[in-house]
Formats: structure tokens, sequence, C-alpha cells
């Protein structure tokens, strides 16, 4: 078990940024800092980089032991330490990130994905804690998601479960942007979905007075949809109805497979509050089997979202039996 | 672990028989036998003629330790050891069938659902042997699944897990004939779906000359539809094209959830072969991500229907450390 003495470097990689910290064993955020991931074309570079500015940050705690370093990134894979196939980092198809950062900081380092990173947060720091059953789905630009089952992450035979953005749940339905299946959660649950949702209601004549019609078209975002249905909006009101509606069929679906305790959600789209729960909370209860009804709870993350990402990463260290706990500097 | 002196008595439950065997640890059954369930008007009487039906049997093999008593029934809850609001058993709302039976026959009594029976004998003695991660899909008069992780089934926080027959793949579509429900994948997928279905299209236009235009509509069956696709008939292949379509929508969805090595399907449905399989395996292919194409083995069980509800029972007790293995007779 982790003592008062070890921190865990925890990273979350992103398309955009990477963010860093050294989190104690009881989920403080000690040093943290960050780099921008696009700045660097290959992945060793990028790996350089990281060290660089992580080993001053270490020296303001010689007395204490880095246990290892946990990380969470797009199609990071837990099995092979290495991010597969995605679509907005540039380094190649299969990149051994883990390998690389255990050879530079000779530090174990786990990897994964950055949804299973937020669940593993959620149950070390968050509203899981304690729970043995619970899915974690994360509503920001994509819709991801952490499944826990007798207290450890899903990961299937290949390190890979745990994709429920990508199940169908109107078959037929919307084509997504990038995968192109038609009528996936995340095609209508992500923010980029409920923008789309807000364009389509905006075509229809309901609604004529609705702020959202003064929006420029490109600047409208989920973020304004949520303030408008905040300050009374009935359109940007019926764009999370919609939402949770679709959300709560797909959320039963879910509940029927692994019967967890509960479901959690997380991300920049849980700021719409009831909004987005009532009506989910409504349609996972209505398709749910009776034996199931009225037992899972639908919670909010409570995890801080800036911080939520470095201490999920951190936490998958914090659950493991350290393999080799060796101060790098 | 089980000896070849080890034999385990297998029940399982049905709606209308109860078949119950003696199995030894090479899934061999020595002896068998069947009472009619729904002679008995409460529980306890249904436990008493278990009793006297297979003491008898246990006489013919003193030379052996009966390790313990595996059953699978209808909405049995792992956890709990009882029958939970079976539709089709009338003894009451929560049934403590495994308490009943533990203090009728002095020994340890397993108990668990009907599906998830089947998906421990696949795994023990069938086509899923040695596989660590696996859904078993049973398509009979309903549709059951018994979902392997890590080897082992997943029950979830309270022994109900694994209901994807109820899970949702036609939102807004067919009603479901007992839970109400619209669009579950047991409306469409069971053999009690796919009647519907066929009546569905007979009452269209095409194919007039179809053989199963003259069947009398109360006497098509799964099998009838079955035998007349097999004989080329183009209205009943269409039938299996639209179910094995549904069906196939549905298992993506649950393989992206845990990412299995395979897919088992089991029951009579199957019987079909290709005509269910081959558009079970299109529609699976392209309802999945690319990371998931390709990966995963869409199988028919090979375990005789008759025995594997027999051994899957059993198998719940081999797999487990026996707590008491005392001898009844």
């Amino acid at each position: 078990m982790a003592t008062n003495k070890e921190i865990v470097i925890g990273i979350d990689v992103g398309g955009t940024n990477t963010k860093f910290g050294l989190v104690d064993s009881q989920g403080n955020i000690l040093d943290e800092g960050r780099i921008k991931t696009t700045d660097y074309a290959t992945v060793e570079l990028f790996v350089d980089a990281l060290y660089e500015n992580i080993t001053p940050l270490l020296k303001n705690h010689t007395d204490k032991t880095v246990k290892g370093i946990g990380m969470g990134a797009p199609n990071g894979n837990f099995y092979t330490g290495c991010i597969d196939h995605a679509p907005n980092l540039r380094w190649g198809e299969e990149v051994p990130l883990a390998k690389l950062m255990t050879d530079k900081f000779d530090l174990t380092c786990i990897l994964t994905n950055d949804a299973n990173a937020a669940a593993a947060g959620e149950m070390q720091y968050g509203i899981a804690k304690g729970m043995q059953h619970f899915i974690e789905i994360t509503l920001g630009t994509g819709v991801g998601s952490g499944i826990v089952v007798d207290g450890k992450l899903l990961y299937g035979c290949n390190g890979i479960a745990g994709e429920l953005g990508h199940t169908i749940i109107r078959p037929g339905g919307r084509k997504h942007w990038s995968t192109g299946s038609r009528g996936s959660v995340e095609a209508y649950c992500s923010a980029t979905g409920i923008v789309i949702t807000a364009k389509e209601q905006l075509k229809k004549k309901a609604y004529p007075d609705s702020k959202l019609r003064q929006v420029k078209v490109d600047d409208i975002t989920a973020k304004v949809i949520n303030e408008l249905a905040v300050q009374g909006d009935k359109l940007a009101q019926k764009v999370y109805q919609i939402t949770g509606r679709i959300l709560g069929e797909a959320l039963a679906n879910f509940v029927m497979f692994s019967s967890p305790q509960a479901i959690v959600l997380f991300g920049g789209v849980i700021k719409a509050g009831d909004y987005l729960l009532k009506p989910a909370k409504k349609y996972m209860e209505l398709n749910l089997l009776p034996a199931f009804r009225g037992r899972v709870k639908l919670l909010l993350s409570d995890l801080k979202e800036a911080d939520a990402a470095i201490l999920g990463a951190s936490s998958l260290v914090q659950k493991s039996k350290a393999t080799r706990a060796v101060h790098p500097v």
C-alpha cells in the first residue's frame, strides 16, 4: 500500500495539452505543470520534454519515493502500454509510450485510456469511492467510458473494452463525423452531438423567440446551449431533453449488462445538471427490466475536472503493487 | 480440484420440466432423470420430489463423493440463492431454493440463472473451454446471456447482471409481450420474436409462392420457418436475414462493452445455422469500431442441447471450492 512518503506522477495526455502532477497517497496534487502535446513531432521528443519538465518538480520532493507513473491517453491500451491508432496524435499507429517512459524515467509506467483513468480516479478519490461496480461515462468532446467490475477496471481480452460511446442507440440514425457509424451514443450525447441536435432544432419552426436563434451558427457550443437552458430558453432546454432521453436509453442497456451500483457522469457536458440528468434518469428507468428499477444511482462526478485526469492517471499506480520504486533524480 | 471420485448433481429447472443428472469431473452424465416442474404447488414439495428422485440415483455411486449441487433456473440469483420473480414459476416472489436444497440434501447448492449456467458449461466443457472472455447468448423461447470476464461469470452488484436479451436495439420498436418494453433484442431474436417477424412478412405481398403461406398461422414456429429456409424458401430466409441483422447489431454493442474473444450462440434458434449466422456476423462487423473488427469469433455452441443445461449447472460446483462434500445417502 501507498504510504505518506510515496508520490506518483500522474499524466493526462490530451490531443492539445498534456498535464502532469505529483500526487500523494491522499490525492493531493503537490506540484503540477503542462506542455503542449502538439509541439512534439515524435513521441521520443515528447517523452524527453516530459522528463525535462517533471524532473525539476521531483527535486522539491527528494524526501519522498516516486512509486511510478500513471498515464491516461486517448486509445491508451492498458495491456500493451501502447497508444493504438489515436486519431488526434500523429506519432504513428502503435506508440509504445509506457515503455519509452519507463526507459527514460526508470520508473514503472501504467497507461490506460482517458475514460478508464477518470473511472480509476473516481474509485480512488471521487464519488465512487468504495464502490465495487460502477460505470463512468465521460461526456466531453466525445463520449468515453470506464467500467468497473468487482473493484477492477474492465479491459476485456485485449485492453480495449468499454467503448460505450460507440455503441449504437439509434440504428440507422445520425452519421458519426469520424467513425462513420450511424446512431452511436457519441453522435448524440457528446458536446459535438449536442451542437448538431441544436442546429437540427433551429431548422424547425418551434420556439421562434429562442435566444439561440440570435447566436451565430459557428458560435453555437454545448456551453452556450447550457447557459441559455439555465436562463430558461425553451429551445435550449429541449436540446438537453433530447440528449438526456437518448443518454438514458443507452444507460439502461449498460445497466442490464453489468448491473452496477451507480453510473457516474463526468465531463464538460454535465454542467447542464438537471436539464440533462432528469430526462436521462427518466428514460433509463423506463427502459430497465423491473428487477433493475430504482436500484442504480445516477450520479454526477464531484472531482474537479482540471484535477481529475491527473488524479485518475496517478490512481492507476496507487492501486497497483509497485514493481519498481526508484527515485529517478 | 475435482477428482475422478467426485460427482456433482446438476439440475436444470425449466418452466415445464426439471432435468437432473449426476456428472463426473470429465463432464460425463452418469445417471439422469426428470420431473415435471408444474406438478408441484409449492417449492417445498418440489424439493421433496427432487430428493426422492435423486437419492436412488446416488445409491448407484456410493464409491464416489458428491461435491455439491449446481442449479440453473429462470431468474436464479447467484448471490442470494433465490429465484426472483420468475414469471413461469408460481412459488412466490423470492424463492430461497438453494437454502431449501442444502437443508434437504445436506450439500452445498449453487444457484444461477439458466443462461449463466449455459455459459459456465460452455467454459468447462464446450467451445469456450479455456477462454477468459466470452459472451454466451441463449436463443430459445427467450434470449438470455451469460457474460464471462477474466474467466468468471459477471454477476454485477446484486447477482442479476447479463440481461442482454432485454437491452433495446430498436428504440420505439416492437412491444415485448411480457415486459412491455419496446425494441428489445428478445422481441426480435427469440423463437417467439422470429414467429412475429414471419407473420409481419406474410402480411406483405412479396414472395407470393412461399410455402410459409400454406402453413396455418397457429402452426408457424421458428422450427417450421427454419425447415423452410433450409429448403430454399425465400420468405423464410428473409425472416432469418432480418433476425440476424438485428442480432448482429446488438452483438456489436455487447462486444464494445466487454471486448470478448468470442460470442457463443446457444439454443434452439441456432439450428438455422448460416441463415442466422451470416447476417449476424455481417452486421456485427459493420457496427464495430475498427479496433474490434475481425477480432471477435462468432461461434455456435457444440454442446448437446439436452445435456448442456445439466452440465452447465454442474460446472458451477466443479469450478468452486467445495465447502462441504458430504454424501447424503
